[in-house]
This record gives C-alpha cells, sequence and structure tokens, in this order.
C-alpha cells in the first residue's frame, strides 16, 4: 500500500527510503566454494580458523636464538651449535653458552627466549661448531613472534557477512582452510520501460534511443558481484512491466529504468498500484538527481523503479541497488565517505540531498573536489568522466573553496 | 645491472622504486570485445561516438512545447493540437497560438522554443484540439536538452586508457557502440618461494606453513583485471627460481615472493645478480612493511620480487603491483589518497615510508581514521581486518588525534 497519496506524495529522505527497501529484501543461500574461486563473495557463515599461526614461536629477523641469561654481559661469546631455518626447524633444546642460527620465520629453539640480530654478531664463520661473539642481544621476547600471535585455531577470523577480498583469502588460506561458505550471488531482472528504446546494435528511427540503461544495469549488477538476468524491454502500455516479471524465473530482485514520472505515458507506478498481486510501497526521493525512485513488488518479489535519465539512475543504483545487493547477500560493507575540500564556490541547496557529479583532483594537501561545471541527468559522458559524487544533505548552506564537504568515491567498476 | 652496491644497497624512496617498476613494463596487446563483456578492461584505443546525444532536441519536462512569443503576457490561452512522447515524435510544426502535449525525452516539435511544464497549465482536457490556458511559461530554452548536449557523432568519448565501468559502458551503448579495442590482460606469473611452504590442503609438519601469499596474489590479480599464471613454489635452493621462470610462457610480468631477505636461504636477489639471462634492477625500499622489495628481470620478463610475510605482500601489491598492472594495461587510473583526521596520537615517523593498517570509521562529519593495534608485518588478521592504510612520509613529525593524515582506502576486492 502507498504511503503516501501517490496523486501528490510527500518526497520521502534518501536514507528513510534506503531503510525501507533493504527491509523488504530477504537474504540469498548459501552454497561451498572453492577460496581460490571466492573472491567477492560474501561470507554466508563466519570462517573458523583451522590452525594456529604462528603454529609455534618464529624469529621475526635474521640472526641467534640464545637464552636471555647468557647475553646479560656483554660482549660475550657462545658457541652456534645448530641452525633453524623457515621450514627447517631444529628439534634440540639450547643449554647455558649455546646459541642456534635462525633465519625470518624459523622456529625458535626450545629454551632460547631471546634474538641476537645478525648486525650485532662476529662469527667466526656461518657453520656449526663455532664460536660466535655477541656485540648486542634485544630484550626477551624482542623479534619473537608467539604463537598464535596471528590466528588461534577454533577461532571465528572472519565473520558471516564479510566481503571475501583478497586479502580476506589469503587469511583463510594461512589459516588452513580451503573453502568457505558464501551466500549465493543475488539474480536481479532487469527491464527497461519505454516506447523510445532499440536494443544496442540496432539502427534508430527518429525520436528513438538505445537501450543503454538495461546495458550499464548489467555491468553495475555485475561488479556488484550479483548476477543480472535481462527482462528485455516493456514497451509503454498498461500492464507490460507485470507482465514481464511474471514470465521471468527465481529472481530475487527486479529493477526498472523509466516509466517512473507522472506523464501518462508512464505506467510503472499505477501498474504497481493496480495490479491484483503487485503493491506501491513508496516512491519520489527528495533527491537530485532521482527523485521518481520507485520501491513495490510484483508477485512477492521486491521491485526497485529507477528514473530513466542515464545519471539518474546510475546515481539511485550507487545509492540504493548496491547496498540493495549487499544486503541480500548478507553483506555488511559501507562505502565510505570523505571530507574533501571544495575547488570552488557552491550556492544553497534545496529541499533535495544533491549527488553532484564531480572530480577528485591530487593537491599538495591530498585532493581537492571539482563540481563539473554541467549537471544535466541526462549527460551520460559527465557521469563516465566523475570519480566522485559531492553528497549535499536538503537545506546544505552555501560553501566557499575551500571548505569541506561530503564525497563519495565512486568504485572503480561502477 | 644493480644501482647500488648489492651488498649494502641504500634504501629507495617509494615513488623512485615505482616510477622504475613502471619504466621496465610494456603495454599489453589489443583485442576487441563485446561492450556487454568488457566491464573492468581498459581501452587500448579511444572510443569515438557513433551517434548524437540527444539526436535531437527534446524536452527534459512534462509538459506543453509552445512559442515563447505566444506566452509573453500570461495568462493566455493556446491550442493544444498534437503531442510529442519519447519514441512517438511529432512531424509537424508549431504556428502561432498552437502548443503540443511534450513528455520527459520527447522530441521538441519544430518551431517550439518554450517549454510549459504541465503544473503552469489548465488544460480542459488531456486530448488534442482542447484549448489550454498558460499561467506561468519557462525562459526560452529551459528544461529543452540542445541536439548533442551529451555527445556529438564522432567526438571522443571515452579516451585509450580509461577503465571500461558500468558507466562508462553505459555511455559508449548509448553513443551507439556495441564493441570496444580493449588492452588484453596482462598474464602475471606467480611463484611462492621458500621451503617452508605447503600448497593449500595438505597437513603441516613441523615448521611447515601454507603457502597463502600465492591464493592472496591469484585473488588480487584477477581482482587487478589481469591473467593469474601459478609458477608453484620455488625452494631454497640457488638457481630454482630461475628454472621455474624459465619453464613458464608468455608471461607479461613475474611476481615472486619470499627469499628476499639477506639470509643465506634467500636466493632471489643472488639468483637475479648471477644468472646469465637475469638481472637486479634494485632492492631494498623505504618502507615499512616491504623493505626488501626486488626488481629485476629474467629472459627478459620484468620480474617483481615482494617480501615474504603477508602484510608486506599485500601492502607491496597495493602499492607497486596494482599500478603495474594497469600501466601494462594502459590505465590512467589512480588509487586516491584523502587526509583524514586521526583518532589517536601517533608518534615521530624514521626514515621509512610507513603503511599503518588502519579502519575508517564513521564519525559524525565524515570518518576519523584509527590505526590497529598491532602492526607486525605476519598478521594477516589485523590486514583483512583494515579497510584503509594511513601512510606516513619518512620522518613524518608527530601527530595529535585530530590531525590530518594520509588515508589509502583498500579497494573492496584487494
Amino acid at each position: 500500500m502507498p504511503n503516501n497519496d501517490s496523486s501528490k506524495p510527500a518526497l520521502l529522505g534518501v536514507d528513510y527510503a534506503l531503510a525501507k527497501i533493504i527491509a523488504m529484501l530477504s537474504h540469498t543461500g548459501t552454497t561451498v566454494l572453492p577460496l581460490v574461486e571466492a573472491l567477492g563473495y560474501t561470507l554466508g557463515k563466519d570462517l573458523v580458523a583451522g590452525l594456529t599461526l604462528p603454529p609455534q614461536a618464529v624469529s621475526a629477523m635474521d640472526g641467534y636464538a640464545v637464552r636471555g641469561k647468557d647475553v646479560s654481559i656483554l660482549p660475550c661469546q657462545l658457541t652456534r651449535i645448530a641452525e633453524s631455518a623457515a621450514g627447517h626447524p631444529w628439534a634440540g633444546k639450547i643449554t647455558a653458552g649455546e646459541a642456534v642460527r635462525v633465519f625470518t620465520g624459523a622456529a625458535m629453539p626450545d629454551g632460547a627466549d631471546t634474538i641476537v640480530v645478525q648486525e650485532d654478531v662476529d662469527p667466526v664463520a656461518e657453520q656449526d661448531n663455532v664460536e660466535i661473539t655477541v656485540r648486542s642481544a634485544e630484550p626477551a621476547g624482542r623479534y619473537i613472534r608467539p604463537a598464535g600471535l596471528d590466528v588461534t585455531k577454533g577461532q571465528v577470523i572472519l565473520s558471516a557477512g564479510t566481503l571475501l577480498s583478497a586479502r580476506a583469502i589469503g587469511l583463510a588460506c594461512a589459516a588452513g582452510l580451503t573453502e568457505a561458505e558464501v551466500s549465493t550471488r543475488p539474480k536481479i531482472g532487469i527491464l527497461s520501460t519505454g516506447d523510445e528504446l532499440v536494443h544496442p546494435g540496432n539502427i534508430l528511427l527518429p525520436g528513438q534511443i538505445i537501450s543503454s540503461n538495461a546495458s550499464f544495469l548489467k555491468s553495475f549488477v555485475t561488479a556488484c558481484q550479483a548476477e543480472a538476468v535481462d527482462l528485455g524491454i516493456a514497451r509503454d502500455v498498461p500492464g507490460a512491466m507485470i507482465s514481464a516479471i511474471q514470465n521471468a524465473k527465481n529472481l530475487d530482485l527486479v529493477v526498472t529504468t523509466g516509466g517512473a514520472s507522472v506523464g501518462v505515458h508512464d505506467h510503472v507506478v499505477s501498474d504497481l498500484d493496480n495490479g491484483a498481486d503487485s503493491g506501491l510501497s513508496f516512491w519520489k526521493i527528495a533527491m537530485r538527481p532521482g527523485k521518481p525512485l520507485i520501491c513495490g513488488s510484483v508477485d512477492g518479489i521486491p521491485l526497485i523503479g529507477l528514473p530513466g535519465n542515464p545519471v539518474s539512475t546510475a546515481v539511485c543504483a550507487l545509492v540504493f541497488l548496491r547496498p540493495a545487493i549487499a544486503h541480500m547477500a548478507r553483506g555488511t560493507q559501507t562505502t565510505p565517505t570523505f571530507m574533501v575540500p571544495l575547488g570552488v564556490d557552491l550556492g544553497t541547496n534545496d529541499h533535495r540531498q544533491d549527488y553532484i557529479r564531480s572530480n577528485l583532483q591530487d593537491s599538495s594537501n591530498g585532493q581537492t573536489i571539482l563540481p563539473a561545471s554541467r549537471q544535466d541527468s541526462s549527460m551520460m559522458s559527465v557521469l563516465a568522466g566523475a570519480n566522485a559524487l559531492i553528497v549535499r544533505p536538503p537545506y546544505d548552506p552555501a560553501k566557499r573553496a575551500g571548505d569541506l564537504v561530503k564525497v563519495l568515491h565512486i568504485p572503480i567498476l561502477l
């Protein structure tokens, strides 16, 4: 049911609308994948370490393992009795007057509690059973990594909802794991609407344009680690959108573009409101671009209706679709914003949250943010050339060059 | 040839080392891909628009297209003679006293230069051949998108070196393109070194550890849009590394991990320096973690030798390998840094550029950056839990909580 009289709805805040969208979405199922194929998937379950890291105390330096009590008066002489290298531990135990040659990552010998770095030693030779002269020693424990410094067997190393980055996969492999239970990729139906749209590769008749939003959304959804399902183009007749969705199978979410305004040829809102098995949750958000955003459902499948202007589509995809996909996969990651000095003055903002296409420019102390000179919501060239959005809250007062503004850095693939 | 006496080399600056690495790399070839499969690839050649966007002037609002001279005195009455909708242009020409109903994205009729938005009109009915009363009109040209506002046919819309993001693909499709000439993915050989290493899935004997850096690097290289080639594990014997590389085919770059220190079991530097067909360009960088970074070549294949500590491997991969891969694919993108207020005090930095594992935390005005409490370069759990690095230049003076520091936000997949 609409929250508002849909003939003249109030504009909803961005945060409120996002929370409503998230609330209507379910988590996908889970599946077990080899870690080496799991890049970008989100953990469906906590990952528990199978090993302790390091498995035993190891040296963090090239040098000699000794007993601290043997090097309390310096310089002193010790006998090198053995060597412990990474992969070649020495199984004995150090006793008084003895030293074991150690290398980075090598197991610390039993009985040794102190490292002498090799720069502080004059060995007679690089071999066992020779005298070494120790000129300086580290405090006990320094440059020794105790067993379990990094990870303890049985510990949760990565919790459900974590996106598997390269470094997370490295950690999981090091902890003895080879696979992970991950959320399956949400299946996102993409449906363009509009009589003016023609599939890429076709010749245009007067008044026609290429259905580029569908290509954008397919790539966007793929970059967000979800599966895009092409539902084609629904023409501007009542019910066409509903039919296209009802013909699709097993979708977790439908995203439409276009048909979201108040014109008599825009049917998305009325279709949702009038359909027997569909519903309109809300539409019209206090944002620019992207005011005519729609939220609803068809046959129980949640639906986000994006505006048809390409820049509105893209900004709404960043602000709503990306977190929606992350949530369906149990993701907890957010897109951080940064406070960055403005390169120019900006006037007062109105009642809509503004997402200004901009570029981060290197400056002597970090970055400056420069809005693009044209902000028309049809200009894809401006968006494609931008690497950031200035996010201005409603009624933000005028800003001067040098003032800090909130900046969302657009992820490189989106 | 080494730039320095390799028995006691000076430490090189990070920027100098990166420039040297970039200088030894070649561009890959190019191939033509359908745009819908080109996400993440880098353009090998400029993309030129096949269409003008919009192809003709269009209305940016729902309303009426009129002649400005007919609405100079308001209110006034006009006759609605036709309709122009997106995909359904009207081919006639407006004359005195006439109005054409228009919807967002519709072609502007010939003769019309002014938009009246629908909220400012009282129509007798929503049909042609009725009188409409115009209460207010926009200035001529307002809410009209002229032909070519976004793109002109023949114009370069995306230049060689641009990474194909979702929004770039949307632009290219809209401009009538279906494919693009992109750089082929660089083939990156990944070679671990060390007697202590065991492939994932095996039981560990005393002193052994899992070869997790290889899993990390495979995922990292994949996330950087390059192709990872597994060269296995080279054991700690002279020449093993060279042999493993010489057995591989068609590599654009080799990345090794481990064996980069000064220990007698570390052979990467001496192998490069001593091999008949290999060379050592430099090693040892003034950075922490990552000091023992190596740059060289084997049989003409450029080689980056990363340190073996997992955190050093990962930080060097971010700082050197990611830009190296981008450069091979002609990429011009950079990872921006931001100035972010510190959440804690930091002491003076020494002579090495420091990359401190940290977390961006939401605060009332943007973000605060908090260093992880442990910074040991073996602690993968700390790195996997971090989402940013504080970058501290050599000899950076002490900082207080609230001071701004340079922050590199780690891309979500890396």
